[in-house]
């Protein structure tokens, strides 16, 4: 038995009046830019199937990991991949308490609710990839995950506050998450200057390897997980790392990707020639100087460029918008332009 | 296994836009009316720990029932109920899963937060009954129940939006209870006279059934769950149902509490006294008439006429407040002021 004493748990936090005034101040300011573009106010629950929530958690490989998972008290029926009712040999339906889990994102809800909405149109043939409805919408709320390392400052329950737009693959819709970030991060009243949307098109560190002939996915993930780290471990790490490995400060080896030493310094070669921002424009010149020619890299570049005459367009200039050819972010789900504030 | 198809959990739903204005709206009129009287916006995680929850849920005797509970999956210290840590014969620390729960309310949490941070303070005697703070707050926001019978247009997710005062016992803090809630729904657009408070004091019941010989606390409850039934049943099936029992229009067989017969007419007439709705004053005037003199009953009345003297001096008339004797509804926690809108 455990006497019953007044306590929250660990890694929860109670509100403040000042600290919920600060949150819906945000909220509020924000919202109404994206309402501006034409976005929505939907909320999912916090609860779903877990099975729904896929296994997307960042640095997380299975969807038990990281997240608050249990079985729903009710039995309910399985189901076969194509939403029938599956049946025991007695042709009685099966039943099973599911796990239901609480939502550790916005966007898998999200993607939940659209697919939802057009399933049984897509089991009907009335809907493709093609033809799918656009949809915007914006949606803020608790988000849990369960960290077994808790570092300073850092919660099991936080708040998120998404805009999205699916159903199209338009490079407009790219240069308008721009535009919103930046009218976002304003109307919270930072100044023109102290921030920056970095863009960048995975497309184009793709089609980059794919002419040093790195083509294997797997190994494109771990580069670009190497990649990612430079920040921290700067060019040598880097450089060691696609090679023969490294220690680490803390004396643990770090095994390598080994690589051959030409492709690690056309790697490294490209990573230093984009660490500083210039122009929109001159990183597109500097891109096409390497003269490479496979269909990947010249989609990147185009996406890239379309982008960027929307937004010279609107006057959304390099002290808002810059393009960072050697931001990669870590995460394997990213195909096309990559977002970073 | 089972197939992945996207659906959200039964009793849950994605919230359209026009259903988030409407919620939206609301939070925003009320709030500003609960702010006006001096509460502050907290707010609680959505996880508690369940002991901490407790089994206040109405109609459900464990915290399992009715609620999403499971092991967190941190394993943590067990404590003895003066909050040290549990060792085994070894002087280790006892570790334990606790059971984490949802919370089905706001009103768990919020005793669970105002206990939490006096807790040390009332361990070195710094805090008692009698100068606990008084504390003001607002909350609002999902809260969770597993129902199992889910009747049309109920969720097992759905937002509450509470106002509380605790610390005090003062009749205005009562009286404030009655104008908040006036002005809220107002604040809403119900026009005056659409609405109204009904107010009542468990007090008045209590001593009422005293006057009765009838003191056992068990015996008071289950005759306050019949007496609630009335809107449902009529006087005859209270009737009954204080008395021998009847049969329910399924046929099932409802046992009765066997009270003499003047236990029951006296309780019938006191229930048809107060059925009708007049000025607070007479109601108030009607009760004295009873000539009944043990202290519950009297502290009711007492409690009652500061109500109303102090309502009356801000004008807040019979069309906003009434005083409604036969008022019990069913729950076992109230002990003071009753409040239904």
């Amino acid at each position: 038995m455990r006497g019953i004493i007044p306590k929250r748990i660990k890694g929860f936090r109670d509100s403040t009046p000042s600290l919920n005034k600060l949150k819906f101040d945000i909220i509020n300011s924000v919202t109404k830019v994206y309402q501006r573009y034409g976005f929505e106010h939907w909320d999912t629950p916090i609860l779903e199937y877990a099975d729904c929530l896929g296994k997307f958690l960042p640095d997380v490989d299975t969807v038990e990991e990281g997240v608050y998972s249990f079985r729903n008290p009710e039995k309910e029926p399985v189901y076969t991949s194509d939403g029938k009712e599956m049946r025991d040999k007695w042709e009685h339906v099966v039943m099973e308490n599911h796990f239901i889990a609480l939502r550790y994102d916005l966007t898998a809800p999200l993607a939940r609710m659209y697919a939802e909405n057009l399933w049984m149109k897509y089991l009907n043939q009335q809907v493709n990839f093609k033809n799918a409805p656009l949809f915007r919408r914006y949606q803020f709320g608790p988000v849990f995950r369960f960290e077994t390392k808790l570092d300073p400052g850092r919660f099991r329950e936080f708040w998120q506050l998404d805009f999205d737009t699916i159903g199209t693959e338009l490079m407009s819709v790219d240069a308008e998450v721009c535009m919103v970030l930046a009218d976002a991060v304003e109307a919270i009243g930072l100044k023109r200057g102290t921030y920056i949307v970095k863009v960048n098109n995975r497309k184009i560190l793709k089609g980059f390897l794919q002419h040093l002939n790195i083509i294997d996915e797997e190994i494109e993930r771990s580069i670009i997980r190497v990649i990612d780290k430079i920040d921290k471990v700067g060019s040598t790490g880097i450089e060691e790392e696609l090679g023969k490995g490294r220690q680490d400060s803390s004396g643990a080896f770090i095994s390598g990707l080994d690589l051959n030493e030409s492709s690690i310094s056309s790697i490294i070669d490209f990573m230093i020639n984009f660490q500083e921002i210039g122009k929109r424009k001159q990183v597109i010149e500097r891109l096409k100087q390497f003269n490479i020619h496979n269909e990947t890299f010249s989609d990147g570049i185009s996406e890239l460029e379309k982008i960027d005459s929307m937004l010279a367009g609107l006057r959304y200039n390099e002290k808002r918008v810059v393009f960072s050819p050697a931001l990669v972010r870590g995460l394997a789900y990213y195909t096309g332009t990559i977002f970073l504030l």
